[in-house]
């Protein structure tokens, strides 16, 4: 965190000296702000990036490196699996809701297959292999995945259903441990610097400089506690990520998150949310959270969830984030996985990405009755779950759910469960409100000249629900039209 | 709502004329306007109230009128309940949370008595008697009752259980059609009117004036569509309401209220925020909403509340407002009562402040099986819930939520289900972000000088849940505050 006084606003005309110039500022070097630099340098800006650590990468460069395409791109076609703007669009409107901005949904549908061959022309790799298992990343190099609970209920009845989770390859033997997200950021990274964008390091944000009207024309930002003034001609790009860290913003918007942030980077401190929070820029959404949930998906699927009362409330073979923000939100961080010794012992035959995942049950029992009372639970409320559960099971069937047939079995025993309460983490997605273009938006509706914003400082796709993919998505996306708009400002 | 672009801050220097001029000037003229205005009285400052419905009352006179005040009030003490600051504050951090501006509620709870006290000096006049029955409200002019589940599962483990909704008495025999909410704004505002406070009805306010350091020094208001600038020479007091009806506000920080607003009046825009946020105020709890549930406790007492999947979630006997909140936030407005005859009969012929609530059930069976077909339930989903809570009903007993003993037993036959999707509508309990003093608080986290706010228009109890009364009580008490420190300023 700055120093809280530093916030507001400066006037330009109340800078002495300006340490250095450029036609667009970008504020952070992760997806949105490597994007944002890119296709401002393409349009003719000399940019500089300013990056608060010590290297380009930001959270993005930590994540699994899911970006969440669809509407028909090449990898989807060549894997055999049919996709339309229209179909991606009314699968995005009933996941990511209520609230969504529906222009945004539209405006990403409508443009992700032209973005995803943008990646791939700066060098973006994607493996033509699809992983069908359950989990939540491929476990080797593959580039498609399920990421969003698509083929599942209730949503395998409301759109085709199609994978959308695009992850880049490991292509480099050498640096095999790397994440996706890190050859997502690496590319992109290498283009920016051949196209001549300049970059501060260890340099952060503290405030915004503005003309007498308002305008943004610059930032002040610290090296190593030395304040600096930077002079941008044509505009600022705020993608300085989340606010998971920022203590005082969880508490007051998202203090289900309060002790479990998930950022993969510590850095996401709301800075850029808040300088223009002091220019008098909107808010959206800024209680919605993606939510990790510290379970095996290979696991959850051959058992059942069951809340603090016994109920089941989520068919298992969704997409374990929505399993997460389910038992964050609705049911108090209360769960338990209750799966028979044949289930879980087909389950660890399994590969999985998420071995450390595996842990051992909590409790084991010969019956259900038995189980119930070591778990604590009130009598009667995990055996009728169960009974109800195994006697459609029998059928191949969930009417509760909708779990699909593939993973629906009588649970038999020996049985045990895994205490899974408070197993959650995950960080925010509100932020300000921007427009498609990517101008902030002042709370009188009007963009807030020469500034900027994208990634997961603004309100992107996602406002009640969340998929794998969303946040690279959003960012890499509106990264672009910011650079952009802000070298044609 | 007003015309967008008139919310950003005019400066005083670019005021030709002012039209008006006081020392505090207050916007709005609901219970958090009317605190502020005769306490900035008392102080001895000049003040001016801008309303811009044709009569005082806001929100507040249309309500049912509680007051949530504990501690050991005198009304408490004469009818028998014990409590103090301590209990109350331990029961307010466990049902208003996650999240709760801790400072605000130990501050809330300690002054509590006093504030009680000077609503009584006032003329606020309170009967001494209790209403202890299932309800939203006291059916006649009782003036205390359970407001918030304090005597319901899981808080009356939590602290002891003391009643502490506080309602005015309709005094008058001849507007005994008033609510409780009336009479507490008919004495404040005749007080106020004694003290000299001077009212502009039918002005709205447009944005805020500030000084060349940003020193909030008046307003711009519109009377009959003409502009009038107001000079507040010690500070300007915000006291507008929710943003309940501000459809864009709504969905985006509070989408699940898309469609079901239910402040009592529709003024409630959201002005107060967003000419605030112009000048970097911040906010809280944006998603926070109270939640009324259009169901007669005296029903939902004697049967079981089922979700969509025929699974019980909640004690039925607790704050109905806690029921509703849990129904639209966790559990997708899904929500069915199932009761036998033998207690629909009983339910029937007991009294009620709210008989409306009373409509006929939705399908009548003779058994649970056929029950559980009819309402389309998947097969012993029901069966199963009504089973196990049967079983234990005939003990006394209900392990699984803790209902009270006193409305446990079992669902016999024949027996009915109401439909109660979407039985919810709500108002907003965010906004924004202010000290013990009012003090409207910068993104900076400093007080934006001159600018005081109480009320609906910010965050002040509550984050998570919701207690009836906890509204027209910090409203009524951080009113009082921000008259006290603007007539200092």
């Amino acid at each position: 965190m700055t120093d809280a006084k530093s916030i507001r606003p400066l006037r330009a005309s109340a800078v002495s000296e300006w340490g250095h110039s450029a036609d667009v500022v970008v504020a952070g070097y992760g997806i949105a702000g490597v994007c944002a630099a890119i296709e401002s340098a393409r349009a003719g800006a000399d940019v500089l990036i300013l990056e608060r650590s010590g290297g380009w990468g930001g959270a993005a460069a930590m994540a699994g490196g899911f970006i969440y395409l669809g509407g028909g791109t090449p990898l989807q076609r060549a894997l055999g699996f049919e996709d339309s703007p229209e179909n991606m669009e009314k699968f995005l409107l009933a996941a990511l809701g209520p609230g969504v901005d529906a222009a945004k949904i539209a405006d990403y549908c409508r443009n992700s297959v032209e973005h995803y061959n943008w990646l791939v022309s700066c060098g973006v790799p994607f493996r033509e292999a699809f992983w069908g298992e359950p989990g939540w990343e491929p476990p080797h190099d593959e580039g498609l995945m399920y990421s969003g609970g698509e083929n599942a209920a209730p949503f395998n009845t409301l759109a085709t259903p199609a994978p959308r989770g695009h992850v880049p390859q490991y292509a480099d033997k050498r640096i095999g441990q790397r994440s996706g997200g890190y050859m997502l950021m690496k590319p992109l990274a290498e283009t920016a610097e051949k196209l001549g964008v300049r970059v501060e390091y260890d340099t952060r944000i503290r405030r915004l400089i503005v003309d007498d009207d308002d305008r943004v024309v610059g930032v002040v930002a610290a090296h190593f506690g030395k304040e600096v003034a930077i002079r941008a001609e044509r505009g600022v790009v705020l993608a300085t990520g989340s606010f998971a860290y920022a203590a005082q913003m969880i508490e007051g918007y998202a203090p289900r998150l309060i002790g479990r942030p998930a950022a993969a980077i510590e850095e996401h401190d709301g800075i850029g949310i808040r300088v223009a929070q002091a220019l008098g820029a909107d808010l959206a959404h800024m209680d919605a959270t993606e939510v990790a949930f510290f379970g095996d998906p290979q696991l959850l699927v051959r058992g059942i969830l069951v809340n603090g009362r016994g109920q089941r409330y989520i068919p298992e073979d969704t997409y374990p984030g929505r399993i997460g923000q389910a038992t964050l939100i609705q049911q108090e961080n209360q769960a338990y996985l209750v799966i028979d010794e044949a289930s879980y012992e087909a389950a660890l035959k399994t590969v999985t990405a998420t071995p450390f995942f595996r842990q051992q049950p909590t409790w084991v029992a010969e019956s259900v009755a038995e189980l119930e009372a070591d778990m604590g639970l009130p009598e009667g409320a995990l055996q009728s779950t169960v009974e109800t559960y195994s006697r459609h099971a029998a059928e191949g069937k969930d009417p509760l759910l909708g779990k699909k047939p593939e993973w629906v079995r009588p649970i038999g025993t020996p049985l045990a469960a895994f205490d899974m309460r408070n197993f959650t983490a995950g960080f925010t997605l509100g932020g300000l409100r921007t427009d498609l273009d990517s101008r902030v938006l002042h709370v009188s509706g009007e963009p807030i000249a020469g500034l900027y914003a994208a990634g997961r400082c603004t309100s992107g796709l996602c406002a009640g629900g969340y998929v794998s993919g969303a946040s690279l998505g959003d960012g890499s996306f509106y990264g672009r039209r910011a650079g952009v708009a802000a070298a044609k400002n």
